[in-house]
């Protein structure tokens, strides 16, 4: 297939989903408020590059989220272009990134991103889906792995630990963001028709890992030391995506769009000294899936 | 006089200091509970390497605090010691650090902390203060930088812009973390006794740039929007602190005392969507003192 039939139809495939995905969200909160923010950029020479549809959302279920897409193209800053995959100082990339962050503690918070990025002779793919939940229960961290064991097949194992890797706190030794999913980067099997078929096929799942869940608890009560819980966790979550993700770092030190970079981070969250669940608690048991585990 | 004297007297002068500041904060905040927790460490050779001691507060004036104090020493990585002014793999460093974040959004966060480093042959000194307020009393600002134009004196000019540039949000273009004060680092006259001198003399500032102020707002009434915007500018100071504070990326890198360096987080945090103060509020006005201003 020729390349810009298939770079077209991937970016094709990221808006869409991104529709389908916003769907789900109003189906589920009568509440939300969708924000829609069309953008573009110029690129490094000055010229048009693309740009993106960012969309914030903020609801009674889905407290604060972002589903945003983007294809970029254009010159880029010749020292970047080395330190990238391919040659050549001109870049393509597309894809879709998103994170939801509901407010109810018994839900859990997830964040997925699937692109395509084109530079000079090369090819390459990233993405994945990881959950972040804040209540114990473990059957829905089965199921959430259990879909992408189902999507991922083969690639299952190295996505899921590359995932649990990448997604740590290191800055507190061993110290997940949340209970993992799957991850992957520099994606290129040499076959991009193939490649493009696979990261389509992957993140057909998103939907089906997450939504059911949400429904499954949604209409839970809480109380207020699942949602201090849950506020602390969060902090932590800001900890990961200001100091280790490199998304986020990338982002802001090459100029992005900060609002749509940023719109991962919380609506509110909270920190504590030397903070840990009370003992015997359901967020201490909680607190032990913050580790690898086989699933 | 001798060396060793003199780095005993800047730590005891910073010992001394966490002293009376804590003494302030429990004088005005009856609810104020501290958890103090002494530290040691080993060096880079595994030996002792002195330690610190942690101050930890939660009350209802000052919602979280944090006033440490250490003295560390020791043999230190060869690699970061290329890094260092000095020369040699042995280091002394003490010092004290402050963060106090009160509840009403109507009295102002506060930061400082003054060091003297030696390495090698070298010795230096760094520190400042710098107020983060949240409502548009510009007294509160004229009086803060006032003291330390006293304290400075003819460098004030030098370390009131150096503080302006490092405390800034680069990430969201010109944006002071709050209307600054005083920063300098590498400060090395040659005269160790002069420096130690100098920076004593400024650190006795801090209580009477501060604690004024404090008592000045603290009985006053707020409203749910004055909250509003603190907890989202301390949204901005989590940013800052995560994304460009040297020493807390240091620390961090170099395996620091985690609960001891995030302990400058604010206990409650917001983000939203493209936040902005509501049009007409002192909010409003508030956010045009984020960038440098003559005092």
């Amino acid at each position: 297939m020729e390349l810009e039939v298939l770079k077209n139809s991937f970016h094709q495939h990221v808006r869409d989903l991104q529709d389908r995905i916003t769907r789900e969200m109003q189906a589920l909160d009568p509440q939300l408020v969708m924000k829609e923010d069309p953008w573009t950029r110029t690129d490094h020479a000055g010229h048009p590059g693309g740009g993106g549809i960012t969309r914030a959302f903020q609801g009674e279920l889905f407290e604060n989220a972002g589903v945003n897409t983007s294809c970029v193209h254009g010159k880029i800053d010749p020292q970047f272009a080395k330190h990238l995959q391919g040659s050549g100082d001109e870049m393509w990339a597309a894809g879709i990134s998103l994170i939801i962050h509901p407010k109810n503690p018994r839900v859990p918070t997830v964040h997925a991103n699937f692109r395509m990025i084109h530079q000079g002779n090369k090819f390459w793919f990233g993405g994945g889906a990881d959950l972040t939940p804040y209540y114990p229960y473990e059957d829905d961290f089965t199921y959430f792995h259990g879909i992408w064991k189902k999507a991922a097949g083969t690639d299952y194992e190295t996505m899921k630990k590359t995932c649990d890797e990448y997604f740590n706190n290191s800055h507190r030794g061993l110290e997940m963001r949340g209970i993992g999913g799957i991850f992957f980067d520099h994606m290129n099997s040499g076959n991009t028709e193939e490649d493009v078929k696979k990261v389509k096929h992957l993140s057909e799942h998103f939907i089906e890992s997450y939504f059911p869940i949400v429904k499954k608890r949604m209409s839970e009560n809480w109380n207020e030391e699942d949602e201090d819980f849950m506020l602390h966790r969060r902090g932590r979550y800001v900890e990961f995506n200001l100091l280790h993700d490199r998304g986020t770092l990338f982002g802001l030190r090459t100029n992005g769009r900060v609002d749509s970079i940023l719109i991962s981070l919380p609506a509110r969250c909270k920190y504590s000294y030397q903070y840990k669940p009370k003992v015997g608690s359901p967020h201490e048991k909680m607190w032990g899936y913050y580790t690898p585990k086989a699933w």
